[in-house]
């Protein structure tokens, strides 16, 4: 066979994706924040384009609470935590005279909303260690197929932002590595994050506790130790970025305080590069807080106003929930609040 | 265009590479260890295999030091500390007089030998923080371009194995992500592992310092504390691969008792797994230790009767360098010892 014919074949198997996807970013209103996008894939993967960026450095990390899902009025993992903590009284008579598990037991909801770090960190003791590695995964996808959102009344997986899955499917086309670096636990988001967002489980970045190798009956297993190893967030995450992938992103996304140094980090890096915070002002569609207002900041997942004056120095993207996107779940459009 | 003209593309295509490379591994004597292999790749991907293995879940892991390159008479990164020592003197004269350094600086070597963990602990201390990550890699690549290898008098990247090599490659060509899982420095050894072993940054797991983010000059560094973070050896090795990656390997290669937690946890995942352990009875073309006797063992890298017993119980292969290898290095045949 001809070698012209060969070569015209590959043209053709190449340039189909092109004519597939017209519009990458259906779910984005036209405005700033996607041509922004646009603008930054075409300019770092395109082959004659002066800032080129070689496939193997396309790395673009991506904050998960608030920032792919919807983290209001809890994370997720809380809600898991507290599920667990209901789930085991039986074997814990003293929770029902001892905080923090009195008031979650007795669903004091102003009393879990004022919840210290150092409340936090006993639930999570007491409901994510104590089994193996997979014996945890296993529980939260048991729960996950079960958990409904309070509000919105749909499984947590459910209430991915589309116009994010989006961007991750469009990012990947062009060659990226979509990682997903959070606060919450590495673990937990690995049991749905491949289903859910289409990210294997060794580009999951997140807190994590102390496992211990131990021999059971002739198996090696490794289990969960009630002590914190890593927590990721903050200045955790450009550690944790460069411990697990030793290089920094092209892209960054986040939503909160905790993504500030993901995002420096970021922008130190060199060529073009894109920095977005997704900003939640759609009180109809979702929730708005933060300098926007309506809702209360929680002490986790806050959007300060002095982040808001870094994005505006830096030039960092501010994605407005209700202006850049059109629609803002996978499956389906979910009533107003 | 018509379907079946891109269809018979598509065949010309993916059919390509099996043409160009009839034998995939031909540093590799013909016997069971190359068998296996052979058979591992056929069973674990080829469409119609019972044992066939999804994509994503191909995943190989690889020990460094002793099973991907010579790691006698001692670990390429305890010369590079010695050699920052002997650089750094000036700096310190209490050196002269403080042991570890005092040995290091005397090139005594037999005291050298004789180090214990501790003794390196204050080595490493001195010799790999107090820089920033970029610092760091600098004067590991720095190092790199100039050491030679005492006995060979190559440089230290030339001293990969050709064989496994080509193990990783043909892994590789079948769908598998090689990982290197490493006693040593995480950090250490990606300031090479693309260039020498096709292996990017966020497939190096190894031990590693304690970090700290700092902005200097308004630009956000991670500067390398002299604490040690964690230790990726024995069961730290399954505990690393877990934190890591998230899912068990399918196959796994030692060469040392610091590699069998790491090949339990591989046997005890499901369907075909490969399990091989490198062993140094080849005192001609490089050396022989171990139960091969010829060498003492040093502390780090002992491959003891225990081990061999473990392997001839699981069913792990153990690769004779001296039967099983055609020829050891990469860009040439070194003189024999």
């Amino acid at each position: 066979m001809p070698r012209s014919i060969l070569a015209l074949c590959a043209l053709l198997v190449v340039g189909l994706p092109a004519h597939a996807q017209p519009d990458p970013l259906p779910s984005w209103n036209e405005g700033p924040a996607k041509q922004a996008i646009l603008h930054f894939v075409k300019a770092t993967t395109s082959k004659t384009s002066p800032q080129l960026v070689p496939p193997e450095e396309r790395i673009a990390t991506f904050d998960q609470d608030g920032t792919l899902w919807v983290s209001h009025p809890l994370y997720a993992q809380a809600m898991f935590a507290l599920d667990r903590v209901h789930a085991l009284a039986p074997k814990h008579p003293e929770w029902k005279t001892t905080e923090p598990f009195k008031a979650v037991l007795a669903e004091d909801k102003a009393a879990i909303g004022k919840f210290t770090e150092s409340d936090w960190e006993l639930i999570v003791a007491a409901t994510h260690a104590g089994m193996s590695t997979e014996g945890f995964l296993e529980l939260v996808k048991d729960w996950l197929a079960k958990a409904k959102h309070p509000h919105f009344q749909k499984p947590h997986t459910e209430l991915a932002y589309l116009p994010m899955l989006e961007l991750m499917r469009y990012l990947r086309a062009n060659g990226y590595k979509t990682y997903i670096v959070t606060g919450g636990g590495q673990e937990f988001v690995r049991a749905y994050s491949e289903r859910v967002y289409g990210v294997p489980p060794q580009q999951v970045i997140g807190s994590s506790i102390l496992t211990k190798y131990e021999m059971q009956n002739g198996q090696p297993v490794l289990m969960r130790e009630p002590k914190v190893f890593f927590i990721d967030d903050h200045a955790g995450k450009a550690i944790g970025i460069n411990l697990f992938i030793g290089r920094r992103p092209q892209a960054a996304f986040g939503n909160s305080d905790g993504d500030a140094e993901m995002l420096r980090w970021t922008q130190a890096n060199a060529g073009d590069r894109l920095m977005m915070l997704i900003y939640h002002d759609d009180a109809e569609r979702e929730y708005a807080y933060g300098p926007a207002g309506g809702l209360p900041d929680t002490k986790v997942g806050t959007f300060s106003q002095a982040l808001m004056d870094e994005a505006k120095k830096n030039h960092w993207i501010v994605v407005s929930m209700k202006k850049d996107w059109k629609r803002i779940f996978s499956s389906h459009e979910l009533a107003g609040r």
